[in-house]
């Protein structure tokens, strides 16, 4: 399998994690995003979308990092990032969804561009900006972990029972980003529990961006 | 079942279309997004990330409308809104997240109301943004299914082949907000072939904003 992958890629990320736990190898094909390599034309060939990540796996092009990891989970069953019960997968979906869909796209390197470019936006008020949804998405995923510990089906070690799934694959990333735009993450005591959690396994530690061989 | 719904929220309309396109009956409880119901602290133990949609079903709360489509297949799998090949299924999920990852997420109402609020922008302003993402996304989405249709296992009449999956509930609450906004769809002919498609479908239809108990 091949990776088309960035190191600060929180998207690309993800999907290293998912590969790491579920002990594929791949290669790494390096697309530098703030050299705008994935607006290349050869690249678009591969991705009509222009994102990070793709994975080549033969002859399959497969795009969006969640995207991806259903499709590893499908085909590579063992271990499982999902639970074996339609309620446990929802809420892990709906917890890997809430980074993906609420968090994440408010602070892609594409939008603070344009807040940059076209609204004119100073560096600080774009920290703020970024800051602003870290706190809104956190808050949300805090109060999710939080309360539903009930009955061994919500919340344990991981963000879904005692063993890493798809929702932890989207957690760690958006938590090493808080923190790099220095976040107070103290609001968010079970999810900051999680995410030490997740960094004592190798396949995490190995997947974080400044051990990847783009890293600056 | 029991959807709490608004209807101009694109993601309950996702879920709407898929509940008809599988034959479900639901109750619709009414969450008026723009009087800010959705904070309240009912709505909050219901659902902790305080967004639309929420579907009960039983003693299940479901939420993220793709997790909740998710779950609606894995429980009521007939007629599927995902293929049986786990590539295809793949392509199916990466359509629908670049709408649900991409687009949706930057032009929000609480997205809107944070630039009004927070950073100063105008209503002309806030309407360039909102078409600037529009016409970011779209193109991504018109590149990706025009650019597929080899083997007949790519774009048909639909997003993916000649039925409707989880990619066209996505696509069409989409294309109802670019109008909406007045954006220029020329740009997009497959996407917008697509659009028609899915709305000669009564479920599509049944689903849309205008048809809703609470529409203004």
């Amino acid at each position: 399998m091949k990776l088309y992958t960035y190191f600060r890629s929180s998207a690309a990320f993800r999907v290293r994690i998912a590969l790491n736990l579920k002990g594929l190898a791949y290669e790494a094909a390096l697309v530098r995003l703030p050299r705008g390599e994935h607006r290349d034309p050869s690249y678009g060939a591969l991705n009509p979308q222009a994102l990070l990540p793709t994975l080549e796996d033969g002859g399959e092009r497969l795009t969006q990092s969640l995207a991806i990891i259903e499709y590893l989970e499908e085909r590579h069953p063992s271990p499982p990032l999902l639970p074996e019960d339609a309620p446990g997968r929802a809420r892990v979906r709906s917890l890997a969804m809430l980074v993906a869909c609420e968090i994440h796209p408010l602070n892609n390197l594409r939008v603070l561009q344009h807040l940059k470019r076209a609204l004119g936006q100073s560096q600080e008020q774009i920290d703020g900006w970024y800051r602003h949804w870290i706190a809104d998405g956190l808050a949300k995923l805090e109060a999710s972990l939080a309360g539903d510990k009930a009955g061994g089906k919500g919340t344990g070690k991981f963000c879904h029972g005692d063993a890493p799934t798809m929702a932890d694959c989207c957690l760690a990333p958006q938590i090493f980003n808080a923190q790099r735009y220095q976040c107070d993450t103290a609001p968010y005591p079970t999810t900051m529990r999680v995410f030490r959690q997740c960094m004592t396994l190798d396949a995490f530690d190995r997947a974080q961006p400044s051990k990847q061989p783009d890293a600056e």
